[in-house]
C-alpha cells in the first residue's frame, strides 16, 4: 500500500457527515477500525441515490407489496476490493465529516476515494478506497458502465 | 416487564451454538446489550431456514442471475417486538449457547423465547422474546398461520 | 408486554437526530431490529455525556498516555432489561429523531423511554425501554443513584 | 492494489471458523464488504489472546471491581492500514474458515495476511491484509516489538 500523504479537504467535490454511534467504539474507547468501511459503504451509497443512480428499493417495497425486488437493472456493482488508511484515532460522540471522489472511473469499474476528517479538522484522520466493478446481471461478466453512470461520476472528479 | 426467574437449560428444547466477535465488546469489555439482538435474530432465522419455512434467497440469488427476490410466500413475517433481560455478563472471546423455544404460537403470531447461557454454564446470562406477526402480502393484514408452520412450530414447544 | 399505544411527540423533553446507515438495512430492504437498540444505546449515553454524568473516556485517553481506565466513580450503570415494540418499518437513508424521557426513575435504578419517529412523521415508529441498575463498583450491589444524577434526571421527566 | 492471485488454503498456517450471522447479510442478500473486517479483528485478536500476547481485559474485569483498564504494557498496537479483495460472495447460514498468517514483520510492525474460504471450499472467496504498528505507551512513538511477541509471530509464518 502506497505511503503517499493523505489528501487534505480541498481535493474532495461531494461531503457528507455522518454521527458517530456508541456502538462504533472498541474497548479502546476509540472508532473500531471496521466501523470506517461502515461509513464508506453509507457514504457511496447515499450519493448513488442522490444521484438516481441506484433504486431505492425501499420506497417500492413500502409502497407495493411489502416485498423485496431489485430493479431489473442492465447491469449491477460488485465490491472486488477496499481499503483504508488510518492517522489518528476518532472519539465518541464526534461528528465525522468524509469527502468523496471518484478516484479512477475505467471501463467497467468505479474506484471511489473517501477522506475521513474530524469535524472541522485540516487534516485526514483516515482515507478510504472501495472499488465497484459493474457486471452484465445475466452473465456476471463485467460490462461498460452506462452513459448516464459516466455524466453523473464526473462531478466526482478530484478537484 | 416480569421479575420471574430466568429459565433453566432444561425449558429449551432447540439449541445452537455462536462465537462471540471482537467487535461484540463494547468499551466495558463485556458483550454490549446491543449484540444480543443480533443473536436472536440470527438463531429465529437460522431455524426458520433450517426448518424450511424461510426461503434461502442467499442461494437462488447466487444460482439465478445474481438479483435479490423474495419467494411469493403467502405470509411474511414482521417483528412487532422484543425485550431482553441480561442477568450476568459475557466475555470475548467465549462461545455463547443459545436455546429457543415457542414461547406462545397465536392465531397469526409467534413468540419465540430465547436463552443464552455461557458455554456450560448452568445459569442463563440473559433471557430474550421475539415476536413475529405473520401477515399477507398484499393487504399486510394479520393472517393465520400456515398449517406447515404450525406443525414445525410444534417442535420448539417448552419442555 | 402492553399494548398501550405509542406516545406522541410531545411526550419527549429531549430530542436527538441520527442518520441511517447502508448497514442498518437487512435483506428485507428496511432497518433491521436490532439497529434501533444501538440507537437507544447511543442516545442514551449522549445525553448521559452531555449532561456530564458519562466520563468521557475518549478524550482522556487521547490527552493521555492512549490507554483507557474509567475515571473510578462510586456507582456504574448496568443494562438490565431493555425492550422495543416496533409499528412501521423505516427506510435508508432517512434520517429518524428519536425522543427520550425518563419513564421510571427509582432508588438505584432508571428506565428510559425512547420514541422513534420518522423525520417530520407524527406517529411514532417504534418505542422502547432501557433500564439502568446503578452498583457500587467494589462490591457491585445496587447503591442509591448520587443527587447529582437526580438532578440532571429530573430535565428528563415525561411532559 | 495488487491483482495476484489469492493465496490457496496451504499457504496459512492457523486456522478458525466463524459462523455468518443474519445481520452479516445486506439487502443484496450476501455479506456485506465490511463484515470482513469485523472477521478479521476477531480472529486476529482471538489468536492475540491464545498466545498470551493481549491481556484478557474482560477477564479481570469481571474478577475484579468490574472496571476496565488495559494491563500497562510497555507497547500498544494501533491498527494503521487494512485492505481487502472480494473474489466471490459468501452466503448466509454458512460456515467461513479464515487462514491467518504474518504477512511481514517489521522493527514496530506486523502484517497479518488472512484468507477466507467458504467452508470446504478450495478456493479463497476474500483476502485480507490488517498492519498494527506498535507503539509506546507514553510517547506513542513506534517501539520494537518484544521479544516474545517475535517468537509468538514466528509460528504464523507463511508455510
Amino acid at each position: 500500500m502506497t505511503r503517499a500523504p493523505l489528501l487534505g479537504r480541498k481535493a474532495f467535490p461531494i461531503w457528507q457527515q455522518i454521527g458517530t454511534r456508541w456502538s462504533d467504539k472498541d474497548m479502546y474507547g476509540h472508532v473500531n477500525n471496521v466501523v470506517y468501511y461502515a461509513w464508506f459503504d453509507t457514504v457511496v451509497n447515499r450519493w448513488l441515490i442522490e444521484a438516481g443512480l441506484l433504486d431505492t428499493v425501499v420506497n417500492r417495497w413500502l409502497i407495493e407489496a411489502g416485498l423485496l425486488a431489485l430493479k431489473q437493472d442492465p447491469v449491477i456493482g460488485l465490491v472486488v476490493q477496499s481499503s483504508c488508511r488510518y492517522a489518528s484515532p476518532l472519539a465518541y460522540p464526534d461528528i465525522v465529516e468524509i469527502g468523496l471522489m471518484a478516484d479512477h472511473v475505467g471501463t467497467s469499474s468505479v474506484t471511489y476515494r473517501l477522506g475521513v476528517f474530524a469535524q472541522g479538522a485540516e487534516e485526514s484522520a483516515a482515507e478510504g478506497l472501495f472499488t465497484h466493478v459493474y457486471v452484465d446481471v445475466a452473465t456476471r461478466r463485467p460490462t461498460p458502465l452506462p452513459e448516464v453512470w459516466r455524466a453523473a461520476l464526473a462531478r466526482l472528479s478530484p478537484q
